[in-house]
């Protein structure tokens, strides 16, 4: 029993801050009053209350009260009673180190299976899957696992960027980089690309948005799946 | 007390495995007759003989014989009797893991500061920093620490990319990710561009090869290093 909106960015090239998602979200925190927003990715190393500021504008015009989780003397407990939960972007590294050291990760799944509604964006997708191991952010903080929170049966790569064939740079892929990762774990990932966003409801998770993703399976050629179609690896 | 080129890339664009560094490498490892190759950074899941191979190819060139770290029994007094050492590149996370695991990070720290010529490329370059923090690969495997060699006051950003202003990409430049860590760390970063390496003599540090780099220190604007210069950050 999920109910999870999970998007590869925040921001789509041009537009507003969570804005492409807007009629989805009114639909996903249907009935609910009150928002606790997870600020701990701090992208670019934005402050946790100008994060929330930031969250708390785009809420307010579906009516919808945000609280910050670092403005809670008990995290655990408000996580416990929240009546939903959106975990914005940023680093997943500190976010992930930030869950475990406020001791939410373990509340944070149980509420998921509970069926409350939760929004991720980037860093905060990222960590509904089986473990943090397909984040494309840099290690500036040390978590003490890669495990998350495995709300679903596989893992997100989310800003998911197709190889430039005019590129000179010699770095990685991103699809070089997930072979790589499958030469030592057998996690299914999903290329999540921007605009991108994977609705789950129950054990269905469905992807949404205008673009294909690209899945990647261990032992097996990455292919693609078309916008609206189900997400059947496990 | 030490002797390291570190390379931003093995390759560059259009270039054959080690070509640019080649006349770096003559002098570099002038009277060293056996050089041990450390491939456990399996760039895109190369096996460590293959990989090894590819090393092996390029060394005769130069009248060096090549030896794969994991072809001995004991890696430790492997590197302990070494003349001199190369660390590939690849996932850096694998590599430190696959240090630690056999137990010869300290090793081979303690050679660097005995004057071993080292020569390191991408994964290779970065573990001679103090961590390997600012790395640009993914997390696939989880190892003990981040903490690395320690060979010089600072560490290494690879294949260093400047923003691209015609960009519509969301995701986080690497500017912006370095600007991350400096909220955490203090630790100096040189951003290395393609082509560039840092020759270490005892305690100097230079930049070599045709580009600048681009220094980050915390609390500080970054700044550009002309090639040719000192790099004196601590």
């Amino acid at each position: 029993m999920k109910k999870l909106i999970l998007a590869s960015t925040s921001t789509i090239h041009g537009g507003e801050y969570l804005d492409y998602l807007k009629p989805a979200l009114i639909t996903h925190f249907e009935g609910v009053k009150r928002l606790i927003f997870i600020p701990f990715a701090r992208p670019g190393g934005l402050s946790h209350d100008l994060y929330t500021a930031r969250v708390r504008k785009f809420f307010r015009e579906l009516n919808i009260e945000v609280l910050g989780l670092h403005e809670f003397r008990d995290p655990v407990k408000a996580i416990a009673q929240a009546e939903g939960v959106f975990t914005g972007g940023g680093n997943t590294f500190l976010l992930v180190e930030q869950l475990y050291q406020h001791k939410v990760m373990a509340i944070l799944r149980d509420r998921l299976y509970e069926n409350m509604p939760y929004l991720g964006t980037s860093a905060g997708s990222n960590i509904a899957g089986i473990s943090m191991q397909n984040t494309n952010d840099m290690p500036i903080v040390y978590p003490p696992s890669f495990k998350t929170l495995g709300a679903m049966p596989f893992n997100i790569n989310a800003h998911y960027l197709d190889p430039d064939p005019n590129s000179t740079h010699m770095g990685e892929t991103r699809e070089t980089r997930i072979k790589e990762f499958h030469q030592f774990n057998n996690i299914p990932v999903v290329g999540l690309r921007e605009g991108s966003w994977i609705e789950a409801h129950r054990r269905t998770y469905t992807l949404r948005g205008p673009h294909s993703a690209r899945i990647f399976e261990a032992g097996k050629i990455p292919y693609e799946l078309e916008a609206g179609s189900e997400i059947t690896v496990s």
